[in-house]
C-alpha cells in the first residue's frame, strides 16, 4: 500500500518472546519496502502500458517511470518535482523513432 | 534520498509553539516523499534512458519502471517481488514492434 511505513530501527534490543532465544542484547534492523506508485490505476492488480513503436506520432516521445504523471503513460515532467521534494534521480524512458 | 522517512502521524495534538494558534486540540498529518529508486545509477543527477525504436530486435521488449530490475532500463520480471512485499501494483512499459 502506498501508506506502507518505510522504517529503520536499530540499535536496540529486543524484548518479550523473542529475546527467549538468546540472553545477549540484539540488535534488530527492519526495512519494510514502499509502494512507488501512490495513485495511478490503483484499482489495476498491475499497470502494464504498450506502446505499438510504429504509432509513434513525433520524433521523440517521453514516457514516465516516476509514477507521478498527470498523463501516465507518458511523462509531463512531474519527475522535476518528486526529484527535488525526495532527493531521488529517475527521468523517463525516451522513445525516438530514429 | 532512499533513506527518506514516510511517515503519517495521526490523531494527536500539536504542543509547542504552534499551539499558541489555537487553544483546540488538533490532527496533524505528516506525509512526507521517498525516493521511488534505491540503488539505479545514482551517482546521476536523472536516469534518463532511450531507445531507438527501429533498433528493436525482439517483436515485444520490456522497460522497467519499477527500478527494482537487476537489467534495467529493461525488465527483468523484479516487480512481481517488489509488488508482492509492498502492495504495490507497478509493471513495465511493453514495446511492440507492431
Ligand atoms: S513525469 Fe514521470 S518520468 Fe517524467
Ligand atoms: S523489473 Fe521493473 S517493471 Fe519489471
Amino acid at each position: 500500500m502506498a501508506s506502507a511505513i518505510s522504517m529503520i530501527q536499530a540499535g536496540f534490543s529486543c524484548g518479550g518472546a523473542l529475546s527467549s532465544f538468546t540472553a545477549r542484547p540484539r540488535r534488530m534492523v527492519v526495512v519494510r519496502a514502499e509502494a512507488i506508485n501512490p495513485d495511478i490505476k490503483k484499482d489495476e492488480a498491475k499497470v502494464v502500458d504498450s506502446v505499438v513503436v510504429t504509432e509513434l506520432s513525433k520524433p521523440l516521445t517521453a514516457y514516465c517511470r516516476c509514477w507521478r504523471s498527470g498523463t501516465f503513460p507518458l511523462c509531463d515532467g512531474s519527475h522535476v518535482k518528486h526529484n527535488k521534494a525526495t532527493g531521488d534521480n529517475v527521468g523517463p524512458l525516451l522513445l525516438k523513432k530514429q
